[in-house]
């Protein structure tokens, strides 16, 4: 400790490295009322009259959710999305989000500004306002964690919990396109042709939330939760939490174009499907007499909504192939743990 | 994929990993209401009539912000106070909290069972819910984050911006005695008594939130924040936010008992104990007229408010000695990047 002259050293001084890179990266994102410019330690906001807050929040670790040469503006994006898609399976429409950053040394203020560019996008495109955060130094991996809230209306949250016997099992977009994306990016189903490869790719790298689904999953579904462990983990967990048993047919399990020639060329490939992860679609309980409500309400946003079975009393997961046999499947449900 | 006869075996095969840690050893705290005992994908809660949310996040990573042999039970405490300080500090009550972990390869259930019991220790002490998570596997360094929110009556959260001209610099509790701590618990200041080095260390491993003064901040202060990256660098930050100046005097920083021993033995460790860190006492900028009335409301809780200067017009800071001479540092401001 010294005695100098210049008395405003603590202003004068170069703000530390959290400092600027807040300054410079993200702040210029945070223009939300409550989100005071990352100025203050913590962010405000007014709930809306009559809703209930839905909180969610995941984390993505390098090398165990994604690799460290993955875009970064697509990881931002990836961070914000898983979020995403567990609020609009909720019923929930998106408010805003904390993010917390764990950077290795070699993190660069090129890496930095994809990152903030991908998150701006996705922030601009699902009205969903960055409130705060934390950027912390890590000796090891990358770590991006979100926690995000949205609002439902009162009382109104869609429950895994809730599905009852008779139930339909439907089931939004297609299922497999992230898994078998995942094997095109470790180097494997080299036999497709390019443009089914990228497209493959495209879902495993960058999720499509199912946002604008929200209203009519809350309107018409007596239970819901996203595909992001696999489509038969998933249902199973669903049929869990409700207490009821299901019985699906993998036949009606909808495919992209992608994922169908892909499968035509290989009928192994169904287990990677169905059991894959990374999905984020929408799996629904829906009272047989709304399901076609729940297609033409998703109609509109060009989704659809399929029926691949149907929930029953008792427990277990019961998932037939084409001949009614049940197929078992060596891994249930994906689990990054 | 093999056809079996078992038909519930995705019900029947034993819990993957993270389902397992969570049912053991977290689902036993989030007994809220909204947690759903995190058996959903989000929490659900209904904002109290009246009031504003607040949000804060602080993420803590191995080898920066804490040890690997650190107490698991301090090290889950830990990451809720330092979030607890800041929604205090910001005259909000929390209401819950998301926690995402990510953790190596060698945690047990030993460290579990210690990190959940000290987990639930605070829920219970300060009324704060656990609502959800997200539970990862880290190849690296074992990280704690945490997002928390809580409320305060609409419009009235304390602002870093607001302090005025005028007001007075006033300061909960004692500072320095973390940052003692922490040279204690690196093997330093061994020539103080066992009792003040253990007083010290304690301040360090355990920061105290001051929860109790919440009301009495948002009543009495016109800015606030939390001490945590130093008391000099903090009110440089609260003059910067406010955009005035400040004159505050070393002599009038409050210290324990512990910490004025330490400082007595070795007058250089003023340095530390101005510019240290992990205080987490309420710094206020409070208009002369209310200063007796925030120390009055904070006396029944067993907390001291120390007047320690004045804030003023123009930028930046003035620390004075004894004999009115600025005190320079080298290090303004401690960071964990």
């Amino acid at each position: 400790m010294t005695a100098r002259d210049d008395r405003s050293s603590q202003k004068s001084s170069p703000p530390a490295g959290e400092d600027r890179l807040i300054a410079r990266f993200f702040k210029p994102l945070a223009t939300a009322p409550g989100a005071f410019g990352l100025d203050d330690d913590a962010a405000c906001l007014q709930p809306p009259a009559g809703h209930d807050l839905v909180f969610t929040t995941d984390a993505l670790v390098e090398g165990v959710h994604f690799l460290a040469d993955d875009p970064p503006g697509n990881l931002a994006r990836k961070a914000m999305r898983v979020n995403l898609s567990d609020l609009a399976a909720k019923g929930a429409h998106a408010s805003g989000f904390l993010l917390s950053l764990a950077l290795p040394a070699r993190t660069d203020d090129a890496w930095l500004e994809a990152f903030a560019a991908g998150l701006k996008r996705d922030i601009d495109q699902f009205g969903c306002a960055l409130l705060g955060g934390d950027t912390v130094r890590s000796p090891g991996p990358l770590m991006i964690n979100v926690a995000m809230f949205g609002a439902v209306p009162e009382g109104r949250m869609v429950r895994r919990a809730g599905a009852r016997p008779g139930d339909k099992v439907m089931l939004s977009g297609s299922i497999g396109d992230a898994a078998l994306g995942l094997k095109v990016r470790q180097g494997g189903l080299a036999q497709l042709p390019a443009a089914v490869r990228d497209h493959l790719s495209s879902r495993y790298e960058l999720p499509l939330p199912r946002t604008e689904l929200a209203d009519a999953v809350r309107e018409q579904a007596s239970a819901a939760m996203d595909v992001s462990d696999g489509l038969v983990g998933d249902v199973a967990k669903l049929c869990r939490a409700s207490g009821v048993s299901a019985q699906i047919a993998a036949a009606k399990v909808p495919l992209s174009d992608a994922a169908r020639s892909a499968l035509g060329a290989d009928p192994a490939l169904r287990d990677a499907i169905l059991t894959g992860g990374d999905d984020y679609e929408i799996l629904c309980a829906v009272p047989a007499a709304n399901a076609g409500r729940l297609t033409a309400a998703a109609h509109p946003f060009g989704i659809s909504f399929t029926e691949i079975g149907t929930f029953g009393t008792g427990e277990g997961l019961r998932v037939l192939d084409g001949a009614g046999k049940d197929l078992i499947f060596t891994r249930g449900s994906f689990s990054h743990f």
